[in-house]
């Protein structure tokens, strides 16, 4: 898999329209750092397309110019995030190293942006519920289609250099990686998975530290050997 | 851990008015039956109180003299699910069998369960979002602090059994089964987590078939041993 053959699969939808394509860079940004910040807060639903107006510092003339509805904007953003996620597993996929180096690099990588940008992780968790499942169905591309063919690659990859067992089933370990990777990532976004992760763990570990990070791959590494 | 113990350290905090104890059953029941299911299909900012009362079929009066507020409703519904479980986990956990027989038997069940009743899956996964952190801290009960007793108590045995190896980090293994459990049951609940399980497996399994809930115990099973 070549960064190429990834990129070309994402046939992005555009969310937003024509005019703000037009507008400046830091008033593009004043918008999304707003509208993320609101919705990542309180929820979409609960988040006020006037009050991400009112904070851009733009009309809700303008705001309605650059983005059909809320829910266009709440797309737009979380859009954003996919790309984000997309180039963080490009590079990690380019990297000369071994299955569990990669996965390692995964997992410290998704722990800094949770860490870095809670907010694009709260995005992603309030997507998911059910209440949102008819917005979710608007994205036409899903996360998934591109972090399955990330695992797919790296575990076959390992099963040619004899560094898993060669009966590991592919599907499966990929879901279960990315379970253990997903709510790695909701415990350093979100304050009810941070709370929860805490009294999984106590005070045994310093939950930034690597220490905890490099158990998990041991834990999986054995699972695959 | 015996069921008494467990049970015993539940503090239940009441959502509920005195004027809820003391309706019919049949009453109980349908305003239960008729908010689980609003909540869980738009979430709780979008639920509306005044419709549940009417699919209820009583006043918003009435609704208001049992729950004070759409939040106290909300905890109360989460309370139940958290007792829910807490039965299941006690059932598993008196089972004369060994740690991955009781793995197996956690996973299924809860995939019986989510099937069976998504909407409490579905009303759980909204309150871990960020919207609701207030909501959620307003538990007196933590779900996690049920759940990692029970897999302290089938660890602890494991270890005494010879069954998994004694330098098994109790904590960390806890946090990551019960992070596998966690997404895999939101896989049957919410259409998201659905359509992404199916991604990741495609037409490989009957997601609802034991095949699948047998390799991931033996994923578990081989990074023990």
């Amino acid at each position: 898999m070549k960064n190429t053959v990834l990129i070309s699969r994402i046939k992005r939808q555009k969310f937003h329209k024509d005019t703000f394509d037009n507008i400046s860079e830091e008033r593009k940004k004043r918008i999304l750092d707003v509208s993320i910040k609101e919705f990542a807060e309180k929820g979409y639903n609960a988040a006020n397309i006037n009050a991400i107006a009112q904070k851009a510092e733009i009309s809700i003339g303008s705001l309605y110019s650059y983005f059909a509805s809320k829910e266009d904007l709440f797309l737009t953003i979380v859009d954003v995030g996919f790309q984000l996620i997309e180039e963080v597993l490009n590079n990690i996929n380019i990297i000369d190293e071994d299955m569990f180096s990669k996965l390692e690099k995964l997992f410290r990588t998704t722990r800094e942006y949770a860490i870095k940008y809670p907010e694009m992780n709260q995005i992603y968790l309030d997507l998911t519920t059910q209440g949102l499942s008819t917005l979710a169905n608007r994205l036409s591309t899903k996360l998934e289609s591109i972090t399955v063919e990330f695992y797919n690659n790296i575990i076959n990859e390992a099963k040619i250099k004899g560094i898993i067992r060669t009966d590991i089933n592919k599907e499966l370990t990929s879901f279960l990686i990315d379970n253990m990777l997903t709510m790695y990532q909701f415990s350093f976004s979100s304050d009810y998975y941070r709370d929860r992760m805490k009294i999984f763990l106590g005070s045994k570990y310093d939950i930034e530290d690597d220490a905890l990070l490099n158990e998990i791959i041991m834990f999986i590494k054995r699972a695959l050997n």
